[in-house]
């Protein structure tokens, strides 16, 4: 059976492609889980591909993640900026986590300068669009093999 | 057929009248929102008024109201001080935005005074009570006729 | 007799619809007067409207509007991030006092984040240009007629 | 009947014992709540216990404790350090409320020394594991009886 | 001839007595006029006493003792903590200063907590209300008499 | 022979009771310390309770408490905020020691919300009274049972 | 029986007239106290003069002063700006107190322009020299009369 | 007809040269204002120079000068550190503004390091005493020149 | 002909895979070089790979890196941190540029956090080890391709 | 023999005119140096003209101009805003320097805005594009001639 | 007879040897002092070796060592950090003072980054163990030799 | 043979002895140079000496002592409060380092209280001119002997 890896999306990302294409692209979510979904299986990993609104929910599936997850791709979004919560969770894991984001938040406002899940992410990815995800997707491969 | 307009209220708004009336006045959130019906009414606009005490179904809330609504009054309460992602989910959403708080957040705490909201408001409304709401509507009411 | 109003308007605001339209509108200030009689008119007031460059002028005319003046709505424009003469003046008065501004101040660089009237204000509205001036009148007939 | 006080639970620690024993101890929140509940019980008192990750959730949950209810001991976890909507929902309940924390939170990242609780708390008690929650129950206790 | 010492007074300081007693007292500019006078005589001292609502104006006096005045005491009132340009013509001036505030500004907001005019000031008092000009009538009448 | 623990009292707390009622309650140190006493011998502990308004003769009171003390109870009091001395003198000692204070500093002034002690307490209570010292009586006889 | 004011000095200050005239002027403490006593019996005063090296003997010194003694004229020295014990020990009190200084602190170093009794002293005077300390005892019997 | 400049100076630039020759130099403003004539006579030029301590009389000439001038060289001394509504005033009017000062206010006070009009200018001379006004001239001739 | 892209490596990278393997690994930067060549190849890319310890050098690289480069992977090391030549350099050559970090900057001193690169570059990579490299690598040839 | 000054360009001068003109305009550093050597002479002044990419360089070029150089002409570009060598290596010089910039550094990031070399300089001329060097001469010019 | 030097140690040196080995070293002050002694005795000076943990005795200390001492060394252990007294001590003192510390405090807490005593020291000695109390001797003998 | 120890000295050392003699002393670097060496050889060490103005210079230098050097002691002038690179240098060598300073540079420039070197010092010596050195000396040649 495949490894499998969690991505997660935080909020507003459900909106990707719709809205605001100067700033994330025209493609849709859907777009990027099927990307990821073929990027991983080159792979050979399963992913279970994810995207909510409210923290809780997101706090939630990474407790949950724990079971029979091997690692986490994480684009919090605006939660990247704000969430002590995500932090703990994905903390408490233990789970080897990259942190992603569609665009180059440091040319952004300040407040998006700011992440509380870099101290604790594996590495961070960020300024790539789709490509953030597929990269983040090759080196977790190459996290988990080196682990295993 | 009226245009809509969505009224949100963030956290705790719906304990209004019920708790601390020295501050945010003895009206209820539904008195508010029958004089907000009555005045909308005036204008020929259609309201659609709810409260969430979560931060994601408020940013749901945003995202759906893109499809059938025109304009957005928004009392965020709590979150108007901490929430990047109603700041996103407003900016994607595309729609004018007028920010509204019953008392005058500058006579409150120091972390009271800064609002993620304000930078993409078309204009800010605060310390009336429910007239906050009333004229938030009439301000409204001529941004969408200007913009027509 | 009519109740009457005092509306200040702070440095370079005679300067409107004559330079930067970009940002405060066409209308001049002397269009603002006109509409602001109409509305006052129609809530049974009387508005005296004045402008000033001097902090000290609009300093003198908040103390003589003691006498005579049932409120105060004020546009004191730069002098709002820097004066605390105004604040000084506006609470000594004892008078209810609105803040507006013709644009969104949150907009615009940090330095007019900061307001040293909003704490001693009734209210706060922006971001609205002329209508701005309106709304404001109609809650100052509501602050007026609850206070009596 | 037996005086009802609500004891709440924020994100991550429902993963308590299973996760991070070094910071948190070994201990699983339902252990926490069998002593909780022995404890509460040789003071006659009657607790509700509960945990969320939803910051939402916990404020609704608090504004139905009003109704019968007569304290309140709260660990918010991460949203302590980011939650006003916990801090307005804590002060319109007008329950007396003990902020604790298992954990000395002053040994940890800069960001878990702000509290937005703190300032409403009837007193905070940290560091002390489970017995952080039982000292706070007997601490609740105390209170109840003084008010009463 | 009696050496004469100016006594200037800023913003809002002609309303004293007036309003606010509670933090500035019952007494009007007039009384202190009055006051500081008779204290004057009393060490041979003639005072030129005003006041303006104008930090332009207060500038321009300023400039103008350097004539025939041999100190000054300032209570620049608002404009203490604003106002660069007093700081500049006092200090051009030459003359000794003598900073004074009825209230205790320490006691106050934040930002009447600074002050532009002490670090050229001889000394400072501050809190005695009217008192506070009189002592510093005695403490000139020393400095004076020490340098002469 | 009983185990001994050492509580500290630091400045000014041998005014309470006769001075600010309103912050600190009516009883006396005195009072504090026969409660203290009461509590302490249940745990079958002995205490060695103090007061002392000199910050030395604290460091030295600790330093000298390494021979016989098992653990410290410390209401450091002003110096909490101000003495890197005393954050020295309890780490060197070793002693497992937690920090009380009788109000919540939390809803005082600003420069008490900073604590040298906190980050080598085992853990914190503040805002209980009395009711401070005799849970922490309660949590160091645990403390002192779980390390033997 | 005249009424007692308690004058007193903090480090370094029973060296004045010894080292860096420059700063503090000529005059020993002794000829302060000798100045201020001649003054003090104009109002019919009595003066208790002290001076201590010890933050902690201070302390006690402004407690005892509680029996006897009508006011506190305090030149707290360095411990201005590190003392909260010297903070809650004259608040505690209740005695009025005026705060001296010989020199004009804002134009020292920074660390000397924040000060922890300005806020709960009546006024303060800084600048003059011994006139600071004779301006004070000037202040404190009208104080002292205005209150009786 | 020659091309018009304005040359506005702010407060206590009236005093130069008979106060502080060490900071500004012994020549006064006339000396400035003919050498300032002769050297845009050189230029083609006719001036307008005019000094003035009112913020709001600078606020005004500036709204003036758009008639009939062509560019502003402006020397607003204290005010540049202070004023918004000279930062206002000079972006309203659109001209081309080059900020001088006598002194170089980078060896001077933390509080003259801030301008609020270097980001409104063209460019910015300090620190050659009059001859910053001449090069300004100079500057200004070529700027005029280029956007011909 | 092949595309080519310029890897750039600043100070103390050569000393890789010789020291402190624990933050950096134990590759050397020979190593990285050739793992980066094989990968350009395979699209059909060719690297010149340099370090330098010198700023100027690295800027001087930049510069004649605009002949014949299509891209730049910049990993700056502690020129990162301090460089603002290095941020014009990149910019004025328009080249896209990738930012690369062997550690997660974010795990270490606070002075790493701020990098002078990021706000110029296409994306930013950091945390991966020689991965960091490769996957920036991926990145640029999509980036290439895109582009083209 | 003319008299010599010394012209240094820091880092990234060198690309003048082939990339961002619109930030530094279209002239060639060469174009800089022939206006700037045209000038020279018309002063009767020889100058020597240097870019360097290197700190270190200029920090070597700064000291051996003390033996034949009497005044230099500095613009550190982007080292302005990080070398404190360059700081002390001018400092040390003895010589007087004029700072100049091409572009107004105001309008620019923040990190420009912060110079280590106002503050040792004679003066500081910026945003007159190839003019500010030009200016400089003529300041420079007369500052040599007042100095002999 | 021998030139006399004071080395002072400031509150909880009295423990060095006996308590956290690993910061401070084994040695006890007693070694210290020994080893200090045979020093001094080597550069023909004589000692006098203190501790106290109470401010106020160093600072009475100091004021005593005017008398007959040539020199000052002094740890200050936790005061160093808070004693703006200590400051004021030394500096009247008009002695010849060097800093030392036993640890390398910038690898410490950020608080102990700040001394009161640098500014007013000779130099700084700190890291060293005891030897910094032996360098720091024969570092006052020469520089009470250049200065005899 | 002899253990060899590397000196290093940074920017605008080598101009010592030839400007600024009030800050640095009259003593050429090649005067310190011949006292290091022969201070050094009484405690049988060899010293390599050497100074540049270029960063990336000195940190090679560094780089090539790991191969036959058994400590450092570096002034690295400018560079001490700017270079991480250095820090990173020194870091990666793993070589025991004493940094020096000629002047005490806490009494200097706010910048200049700075080090990006103290926190992987082993110790640091400043203050004593040329003595820093030699003291420097001889802590590495105890260092040195304690880890042999």
């Amino acid at each position: 059976m495949a490894t499998k890896i969690l991505i997660l999306n935080g909020p507003n990302l459900n909106m990707l492609g719709k809205r605001e294409p100067g700033i994330y692209g025209s493609e849709t979510l859907q777009d990027i889980e099927d990307q990821a979904r073929t990027r991983a299986s080159s792979h050979d990993l399963d992913i279970d591909f994810r995207q909510s609104n409210h923290e809780g929910e997101l706090v939630t599936w990474i407790q949950e993640a724990v079971e029979d997850t091997a690692g986490l791709i994480f684009n919090a979004a605006a939660y990247t900026h704000t969430s002590v919560a995500l932090h703990d969770a994905v903390r408490a894991s233990g789970l080897p986590m990259i942190e992603v984001h569609l665009s180059n938040v440091y040319q952004r406002e300040q407040f998006r300068h700011k992440s509380y899940l870099s101290a604790i992410a594996k590495g961070v990815i960020c300024g790539f669009g789709v490509d953030s995800y597929l990269l983040a997707i090759d080196a977790m491969s190459r996290i988990l093999k080196s682990e295993s």
